[in-house]
């Protein structure tokens, strides 16, 4: 019985490791090699660990946070790294990434199944202080990558200054002082002529 | 004042960019590609979240063990990743992990920057049960990567069943059921020729 727990729980293991095959947008800073879903995860929680007092909400369950950047991109496992400005491929992003959360999440036993999925789904939803400022920082994270690497994600077709404003409004409604510095960083992206009106 | 101290604090995060390109010995499951020590961390942090229950020592401080598997790398952007089974390099190791610490940790504001090193020394010197879990767990994730890519990194030169053995042996003291499938592990390594006595 024990034993047919563990063998659950590196059999999630495992799979999970496929997340550092997930490649995004963004490329690692002094390189031309796209960033994998694993290491952008590992960065947030790096950032979710020194960046806690930007929070406008105070009193955060920090360990919740670190948790939910953990684990937020493993349903790209299956459903792949959607690019945040691609709108046809937002359509069906929300039914492809249920049907990876429920296969993935339900590799392991019931209880760390169910405690996955509900950090997963608080991450989505957005409703509480914690996954709100969890979701800021997986906008600031890129930006911030952007900032390093000649606004690389958003010289791509389609991305304009206003779409990059409203994507990241999450972090000036959530991280005011965070937001400030995300402001300077796109002013600076549209005078250097990397990021269209 | 608050926002030299927010610089310093994305100075040190664009800094710990660059653990994405610091190699370890392992492959990625199902590449040749050689893992990096950012996602090792973050696949580090995942195992913790999941496996505390096989922790021989109860009512550890999860998020301890989180913080210090998050940040226990990142001297490697200075200090490279010493291949466990290569004794000369460890000659110098812990010199020059020291000063990399000393360097990298210091780019953040002083809180911060004692916060990490006193998370790191932690982790270095095993004296406390969650140091040691998560020590254990760093010893586990390359024995599971092995088991899954043909005992990539046990077949290197120098690398024998016993070294193997010895090395892993933190995990026989901190998480005996751990213990038990890794030698499942390395005993088939032995019968299917990967590793030599």
């Amino acid at each position: 019985m024990e034993k047919e727990r563990l063998e659950k729980q590196l059999a999630f293991i495992v799979e999970a490791d496929k997340l550092k095959n997930v490649l995004r947008q963004n490329v690692v800073i002094g390189t031309t090699r796209n960033e994998n879903s694993a290491e952008h995860s590992w960065h947030l929680a790096l950032m979710a660990l020194l960046l806690s007092e930007y929070a406008r909400e105070k009193g955060l369950d920090l360990f919740r946070v670190v948790k939910m950047v953990l684990i937020h991109d493993l349903v790209e496992i299956d459903a792949g790294d959607t690019f945040c400005y691609d709108e046809a491929a937002h359509e069906d992003k929300e039914e492809r990434e249920l049907a990876a959360a429920r296969r993935i999440f339900n590799l392991l036993p019931e209880d760390q199944a169910r405690e996955m999925w509900d950090l997963w789904r608080e991450f989505e939803e957005q409703k509480t202080p914690e996954a709100r400022f969890a979701n800021s920082l997986d906008r600031f994270q890129p930006l911030l990558l952007n900032h390093h690497t000649r606004a690389h994600t958003w010289t791509k077709p389609g991305v304009t200054r206003e779409k990059v404003l409203k994507r990241n409004s999450i972090i000036a409604a959530n991280a005011p002082e965070l937001w400030e510095y995300a402001q300077r960083v796109i002013d600076q992206a549209r005078e250097e002529g990397y990021l269209q009106d």
